[in-house]
């Protein structure tokens, strides 16, 4: 008997790479699902690549989806991408990196691509750590999107399939997460985390990204594998 | 003191065309959004655009999103455009025009452009017609992606405003949508409705949807503005 398949929205960051090796812990074949959407950096893009083949996903979907058309967000346009803030800052608000409904629009596609695929199951890379500043990221929205998705398509209103979204990482901390992935093998060397790196994709150190991962290898007590311009 | 803005999808098509005119009669400024998907026909959005002219529109947006990406769609794809079927037919299930979740597809990214916008209004032309084959044209399906949405966005989650989902033809027969339309002074001779036109744009009278529209105009009473190869 095959595996059932699952789509994994794989970014190429630390905390999707996790979610697709525990997809395929559970059993699941992973089907993965990177979109392409204006980010400033190819080397995201990459990552996604490097970890999907590393990982032995079979189906590797890279869609175009351009949200630069809405505007204003720091991961996709004009905005400076903030740098140097404290964990208190971090917390307080919605970040200059949130775009519109992003998660949204993602697990709609994904959504989209699971009927086609015939997969019930969709791995997102949400925390609880993102909550404070990004709605779409909380439990309560994750609920509300499951049971709508349950009535948004054939497979699940005619063929009597029940559609649904994990998210393995929700109550997490990121040393938490990078320890469950050095569990099941994940190479973190292979993913990008930098809102702004270098043209060769050399991480900067700096921005809260940088910040909140560094911080987390070093509470697991093993070095980030990935090369920094300045750590 | 201007108008609150509102979004509407608009296909070109005789629903959408209608549900500018009513968002607009209902007191909104409404931003027309179009999405480029891999229609087998340019003469779609050429429609979309005609119609937003002729209604005043101030922001239109045409987006591309390739759902070509998941297959499997007449309305996209290489299945052959059903035609000559009857009503009884038409109503029986889920029409090969269907596509994976199109409805959420579209409605994310409306919500992700209303949030921009700051709109609280999203305007969509489903209707019950629609609802034995669509899953996703549904009163049910609609209220959960309302819920949803509400929880979403920084705007509605932290901001205070709620999100509503507008559809305005939910209940209406085809007859009906046309007699509104016309009250509000529609051109219908700019829409676009035929799942199989000519090179020029010209219907073919015979789709499904042709049918529909055909025999809702001699429902009303009124000849259809449109050009037809074969009426």
């Amino acid at each position: 008997m095959s595996a059932a398949r699952a789509v994994v929205l794989l970014s190429g960051g630390l905390d999707s790479a996790t979610v697709l090796a525990i997809a395929r812990a559970e059993g699941f074949e992973p089907c993965a699902m990177t979109f392409d959407y204006g980010q400033r950096h190819a080397v995201e893009l990459q990552a996604a690549g490097r970890v999907a083949e590393h990982l032995g996903v079979t189906l590797h979907l890279v869609m175009p989806i351009d949200l630069r058309a809405f505007g204003r967000s720091a991961l996709t346009g004009d905005i400076p991408v903030p740098r140097g803030r404290d964990a208190h800052e971090m917390a307080s608000g919605v970040p200059s990196t949130y775009v519109p409904a992003r998660n949204t629009v993602f697990l709609s596609l994904a959504l989209a691509w699971a009927e086609v695929l015939e997969a019930q199951e969709i791995f997102i890379g949400v925390n609880a750590l993102d909550s404070p500043g990004y709605p779409d990221c909380r439990p309560e929205y994750i609920a509300a999107f499951e049971r709508m998705a349950n009535l948004a398509t054939r497979a699940t209103t005619e063929q009597g399939r029940h559609l649904r979204i994990h998210t393995p990482l929700m109550t997490l901390t990121k040393a938490q997460i990078i320890r469950r992935g050095l569990e099941l093998g994940v190479d973190y060397g292979l993913t990008h985390t930098c809102y702004d790196p270098t043209d060769e994709g050399v991480a900067c150190g700096e921005c809260d990204a940088c910040q909140l991962r560094l911080a987390a290898f070093a509470q697991v007590g093993v070095p980030d594998p990935v090369r920094y311009k300045r750590a």
